[in-house]
């Protein structure tokens, strides 16, 4: 298999891994009628032990049907055999009828496979308001079981399912060596549109074959997820439905992990990279995207100044829509920043893009448009700001403003 | 003259009145070659007598040079005589240069007219982090003297050199009666990008012929601001340059009112009117927007958490390129009601399209697609929501998301 070491990091990247590598864990994703298309729309991640789980879930006082059966199932403690998606539907604002059908479709899955009903997950996505057709959703747990399997296709079937206006799937792999053992930890997400910092229309799901104390990995999943699934935004809006789940099946070997364990800082490096890649996946496949932005901020007076000014200035539509047309336009970043309600010297800013300085201590610099212009023009592009204040720094992935933003949310029902 | 009643209130408007309706004021706008295109590009509205003045100013920590001049001058105390504004460049980021250009543009306008510099306030809004041509304001300052007039042409002039996106102009005039006298309060605004709640890429010029007391004057603009142009927004942003200026030259003759006076809700209603139309015409004339969208919160625990609500809603991408589709998707509502961090109970939300329920207690109802359908493909929608928590109130105006504000903003320099 072909392997990547990231510099500096105490992991390597597997081109060829996916959700299965770790050790216990199949998957599987079939189309069973909730899209109109046909294509994949549920699908489920097993694991032949039971899983220390972990879970961060949105922060949207609506929240769906699938949300509260997961929580229940998570806080059960007696650990995670399975997660079962579907897409088409989000089950949301659905009501009794909604929770039911949640419930039913924990109870069902679980009983297809064998485990007790709170050792399942159960995730969402698609459409607000309107009731899972359950026929439907019976059809994909009946065929799910016989498709289960620890392969690439597999999982790819499984990254397919959970898909709604997205254009790839999201999927990364990595080995951490722990107590001399390989760990793999892995992920697959979801999501395109109404994304937003503190979780989004987002659906992330984490395998891992490390033994891992339960507490520990809900602790490192939190702590994680606000430096990278928290620092990405699409459109400002933030789903009903968002979840993040990891499951550590313990087969690699090693020693449980805990805060305490001499390897501990290697998981955590190697879990937040999978959540980084994961996140900045979704940034760039953003709806209507054709970039992905991210905005480097540093020189703030803390980490939590320089996170909500990176949150404002990739949540500007001014900037975002510029980004769409490389136009070096700083003002408009300026302008986000000033309005960030956090503390800058509007004497001493820095803005770069890429390593084109535009403003230095708040005056403009003159730069070289038709150089600016073949950077912004770019797939990737980076926005600097440095405010000169003090140590604080933070950086927020996003996507450029476009038509077919435009295109794809003026209709998504119809 | 065509007169107009607003049921229930004290204040006749008048349609073909302007901003030098009210007695005293002369207004001009001419084309200096500040924009590229032959439009007017620099203007002023000059009072007779020094006019009692209050202003309003961005809150962006970026403030433009000419808020600093013209926050002096309207703390000066000795009254306004004229504001001199131009539009293509706005006279932000530009260090001490930006600063000695709009002070020489102030006090070469008070030259011209024969005031006192502090007398005179100046406005500038266009691009960003670019020096003022001044050769092309003095062109400017040079030609307005010889064209003030107080006539509907002169006004339209003013009001035409200080649009930048703008489609149309905005202007409205009102008449109330105070002590048995005829009071006029007219204003013109424009905005049409980096509109946001609290300023916006704003100018706004209120003139009345009220004998007004300066501090009540200044305590009703601020109050009225945050009912009026604080809940509009267009894209999010918030522009360094917004300004909102009254002046009141007293020369209607009424007795001087304070908030003591037996006709100040007459007067006050009139001043929130001729904010609320314009507030509402630069939603409408949002960048690239086929419709203004209106919405109206209440049952919410406060009228703060209502406003915080409906701001949530009219700034959702989601919600506003649904507008643009005439896409009765009420689960975007419902979702940015959720994520607002006001107090909501999910159990209890009514959401409604113009009469059409969609939502009652946080259920679906049925409704008829195609008279939905038809009802968004009108030029106004009003969102209806309904928290049924309390008294709290408030409503907010924006417009929807659309192909050409992408293209307007993909290449604003260029």
């Amino acid at each position: 298999m072909e392997q990547e070491q990231v510099e500096g990091s105490a992991f390597t990247v597997l081109p060829e891994g996916s959700i299965t590598t770790p050790r216990g864990f199949k998957a599987a994703g079939v189309h069973c009628g909730l899209k109109k298309a046909e294509r994949h729309d549920i699908g489920a991640i097993v694991c032949e032990v039971p899983a220390a789980a972990a879970g961060v879930y949105t922060t949207n006082v609506f929240q769906a049907a699938p949300i509260k059966v997961t929580r229940e199932s998570v806080a059960a403690g007696s650990g995670l055999r399975a997660v079962i998606v579907n897409s088409g539907n989000a089950n949301a604002c659905t009501g009794k009828q909604g929770e039911d059908d949640a419930y039913a479709m924990r109870n069902e899955f679980a009983a297809a496979i064998g485990v007790a009903a709170e050792q399942v997950a159960v995730a969402s996505t698609g459409v607000i308001g309107e009731l899972l057709k359950m026929d439907k959703v019976r059809q994909g747990i009946a065929a799910l079981p016989g498709r289960l399997a620890a392969s690439y296709e597999a999982s790819d079937d499984f990254c397919q399912a959970i898909l709604t206006t997205d254009l790839v799937k999201k999927e990364v792999c990595v080995a951490v060596d722990i107590d001399g053992k390989t760990v793999h930890i892995a992920g697959a997400s979801k999501g395109s549109g109404m994304i937003h910092p503190n979780m989004a229309t987002m659906l992330g799901f984490v395998t891992t074959d490390a033994a891992v104390d339960h507490d520990a990995l809900q602790q490192a999943l939190r702590q994680i997820t606000n430096l990278t699934f928290n620092m990405i935004t699409v459109d400002g809006d933030t789903s009903t439905n968002d979840m993040l789940i990891a499951m550590a099946s313990g087969l690699a070997g090693n020693s449980q992990l805990t805060q305490e364990h001499p390897d501990w800082p290697a998981f955590v490096a190697g879990l937040r990279y999978v959540c980084e890649v994961l996140a900045k996946a979704i940034a760039r496949d953003g709806e209507g995207a054709t970039k992905l932005v991210e905005v480097q901020v540093r020189g703030a007076v803390s980490d939590e100044a320089a996170q909500a000014i990176a949150k404002t200035v990739i949540g500007s539509s001014l900037v975002k829509s510029a980004m769409f047309g490389a136009d070096a336009n700083w003002g408009r970043v300026i302008a986000a920043v000033g309005r960030s309600g956090q503390p800058v010297n509007p004497e001493t800013v820095d803005i770069r893009l890429g390593t084109i300085a535009t403003l230095e201590q708040s005056r403009p610099v003159a730069f070289d448009e038709e150089e600016a212009l073949a950077y912004l023009k770019g797939d990737t592009v980076v926005i600097g700001v440095d405010l000169h204040m003090g140590e604080g720094a933070a950086t927020a992935w996003g996507c450029d403003l476009t038509y077919d933003y435009v295109r794809i949310n003026a209709a998504y029902r119809t």
